[in-house]
């Protein structure tokens, strides 16, 4: 009998055209370090994508590596980043940050986003205390699009933080690790050359959106973080067969792939988002992106996962719990027909 | 017109049998952070492949990544480790070991290779020094197998090194960065069996030896290192999607793949060797696996240029240069043929 | 005119006591680093007055030092500590805890103090977390006696804490910056020898306790923190003139004076404390030690700054603030006296 | 009997001078952590001194500490610090530089000093090296004066020293432990005012020159090290009673007091070496300041040590050891005619 697997967006490989982009290269000799001629194409690729021609643009493996390796670049020794306190880095990276040395100062998120006013709140906290020369300093605001819960910055919430941000020296940095399910998303209304206008740095998310892994680093502005490719290599970061991820990032950004990626992973979500309402589940967290929350009892969850592979999410009370459901570019409308009657007859 | 390629042994993708594996597993849903199926069957393959049974394996990135996570867990905060100052983690890590808040105490090379003299000499002056609660305490012992030059420590040489460590309570770790290389060498005799029984802790190499990416660290006593996952996690090492380094060690560990993926490597090597020594080329350091080493004058350099890529490796005077030759699992006859060629009418 | 300063309990030299024997030792050579005779016989006496008799005993000169140093010693790589919200470490040491790469944890504090409720639920929430290898392990707690708002862990309260700390395998580690208040009031029932029996470490504070600089580490189990010297050199916190620590604790551990230092701090903080009630003025904050909090308006508080010195708290709302007066083994009645008299006409 | 100790120079306590200070303002209350008025006083002698009307100063409690909290401040995360393989940071820090995350990259040392030769040599094969990106980059230079053998650099080899920093764009830091010595001796041709002048940041040395404790940085040109309070306060090197520093500062630079206090130490060091040359006695480092080196047979030491208390320096033979005497501001004639009496009849 077959199994209906939702449990994450990096459940499966590489999507086929970058998979058959590896393939045709495998075998031609290519420079190390990402300093090679194909690394040198996507990179171009990107910043065109991203309409910031003089952009920076360098790949890393995974996002928490990213997340530390660029905040340990932006940050001053005495400066820690703000975060929402259900974000990636307060939260599920081990103390990655905290390893850099940097303190993360969270803020309350709403719905998963960071506003502008808690992160005012913050600053102009820190900024009036007459002992602040004894505090960590804001130095960045860590976001990211699509958030925790799967939900989206606006333009305008987005202007609004790069504006606090502006009025306390503060750099702003997006963590996109499911940014092509952002952007495939008909509610979003942020592309990418709005990151590039907003952001000091962001990453184009690869592990989950259709490469074997990768992350690509953007910074419109060059010159920000000086040395950048050393402090990567310090930090273990610097993968010797860098081309890897060069290829990868040149098959997604080809023929607009990485914008359409996502679309399955979107009209499949929705789809069962309309079947959980439809057949009276409660979802407790409403995402326009490829996450869907339900609530489910234990009993639920076990007839559920005789056909369905989920993931747990929060412990409600004694009998239930937020499951996670995650589709992704690799998700198929069988998959879904076959959750969905799953769910109808739970 | 052809030109040969002997850059390095990462400037191809991954051996067809890893490459086909991938793509077979690329459409199976596997569980997260290396916690799938295919992973734990690669990690039985090493246990039995290394003879222990009990063994702890985990998947990690690249060389510099491995090194830095494997000893900041290895050594206490007021602990450093011991490399010869030709090491790569002297010299070509970026300070990624400092990075970790690790002193590298370095002791002379003798052909790429520290000696048990060296290491004790060092050890004894740090135990014998009234002062020495004020400086850093070797805690354990790097060396790379082959090494930086491309020799091979003796089961002979590898044993008196543990005994030192042992008499100094120090743990000796293994770079296998090129293991593959040592392990098709005839002249090699220390085995992966060897291995379990020497070292506190020793890395498969995979980025040189077949693989995409990936470094696989044994430690053949469980518990030495524990919570090593989360350390991982911390020094942003974790990739998400952990499967696609499973899957890759689980096909160079099926059929013994592993033990003779680099016996082209040598073999074509030892050609190339024997070409130059006809030739009359000066060799400064006689490697018995994948590197070769010959000095040329720059016009010489100039002249092999136009049909061999090869690599720069050190200023001999104002007219010459060690340059690097590197062969490796992927290199062909006709690539050897086309090299010696191109030797032989220099 | 005079003028009464209550702005810190640091804001002095050190005791009469303190100092002449630090004259009298001034041209008496000893040894360096603390291993000269009169700092071993200091350690000795904190022995006795702390009732371990097996115990290490370290000088260090700050709170902040110490608090980094200590938990650094303490924590596994891995490791974060847990503290209250409006702990010392958690707000006003600049993130030095953080430098040391160890997160946070914070909990929320009841008057300025830990409960073991919250410490519960925190080690509780995190060992049941199926993902808690990717989160940061809560491996000491740090509380502080007084507290940050002056008031007192009771014996029961103590006990109870250390029992979470057991049951999750959790060092307790208590700052002990102003303990002499602390043992000087007459509420208090914690004693120097409970914090041997229920502490793995704690300091009995020297800078804010009669001591020109000063704090001294206790662990009461020898072998908890191997190398700790070295680690208190390497955080360069290790002076070269010792002794200076170690002969100003001979002479507070010299016929009880500690335990005695902090009484007349207490009894003209009651007699404040007293005053402002009889006056009608609010107090935020009721400690029972060293500390008095009192909301002013701006038009008192600048009425108030013509005679006395105090320091600001906390803003309450646009015409009020809490402001801080701080007594200490150096405060005079004549102070009380005319600070009363000030309070009484404002 | 008497016994005469030349252990080192921070055998003793404070200069009268200074201890009587102390004690003048014992009871003066003082803001805490250097903002008070006797170390804004204090901060300005030390301007005038050094002939940087514009210059920051900041007091901090040791070397160690000052080292590692200065080059910390100083180096970009991918920066390490050249020093000479004999120098403090090198070997006796306890890896302290190492723990804020920085290489130490060590030069040969000549005499116990730094070479323009041996720097220019390390920095141009950094930047000529096409692998520097994977290399740590010299960020500073590391010298102290006097040196670790207690030998002086010239204002010629000063001057130098700076121009092979300014041309790798590298930060000149000098250790000044033992400057008063140094600007005591009559062979010394470097002043206040050159270091000023030569040097990015220097640091005058109290706890061996003087003072209780206590070390200013000085910063000629402000704003060199943005936040580096804060950096101070992150490291735990910063004083709640910081006044401490100031005070002893202010007597030391009142009248001149510091460029006087060194003269009995080098006029008795210079009485010692002239008994020790006429009476046969082997000197193999030959310093010009307050530190003495003589080889002695374990007889002789034993010998000598009934009435001198001197330090172990470095074996030499199975027989033969070089040890140390050390003189300062607190030596008297008779102590080293109690020392030249047991010398002759040794």
């Amino acid at each position: 009998m077959n199994r209906y697997i939702f449990w994450s967006d990096y459940q499966n490989g590489a999507h086929p055209a970058v998979l058959s982009r590896m393939g045709k290269l495998n075998q031609t000799p290519l420079a190390g370090y990402g300093e090679d001629e194909i690394s040198a194409a996507a990179r171009e690729k990107l910043r065109e994508a991203c309409h910031c021609p003089d952009g920076e643009v360098f790949f890393l493996t995974g996002g928490t590596q990213t997340n530390a390796v660029v905040l340990d670049a932006l940050l001053a020794p005495y400066q820690g980043v703000v975060a929402a306190d259900s974000g990636h880095i307060s939260v599920h990276e081990a103390g990655a940050i905290e390893y850099g040395r940097h303190k993360v100062l969270t803020v309350p998120h709403k719905d998963g986003k960071v506003t502008a006013q808690a992160v005012e709140q913050l600053c102009s906290a820190y900024w009036e205390d007459g002992n602040r020369a004894h505090m960590v300093m804001p130095g960045a605001l860590y976001i990211s699009q699509p958030t925790e819960l799967g939900t989206l910055y606006t333009k305008e919430e987005l202007t609004a933080l790069r504006r606090v941000c502006d009025r306390y020296d503060m750099r702003l940095y997006l963590d996109g690790a499911r940014l092509a399910y952002a952007l495939a998303c008909g509610l979003n209304d942020v592309y990418l050359s709005d990151l590039s206008r907003l952001c000091h740095v962001f990453y184009v998310g690869g592990t989950k959106c259709g490469a074997l892994l990768g992350e690509a680093v953007v910074i419109p502005e060059p010159g920000l973080m000086p040395h950048f490719f050393t402090m990567v290599k310090q930090h273990g970061a610097l993968l010797a067969k860098g081309s890897l991820l060069g290829i990868q990032f040149d098959a997604l950004f080809t023929n607009g792939l990485y914008t359409r990626i996502g679309f399955p992973a979107i009209v499949l979500a929705n789809q069962i988002r309309y079947c959980l309402k439809e057949n009276g589940f409660h979802q407790p967290i409403i995402s326009p992106t490829n996450q869907i929350f339900v609530t489910l009892s234990h009993s639920q969850q076990e007839r559920l996962s005789e056909t369905v592979g989920f993931g747990f999410w929060e412990k409600v009370d004694e009998d239930h719990d937020i499951i996670r459901l995650v589709t992704s570019w690799s998700t198929t409308p069988e998959m879904v027909d076959g959750l969905c009657m799953a769910l109808e007859t739970l």
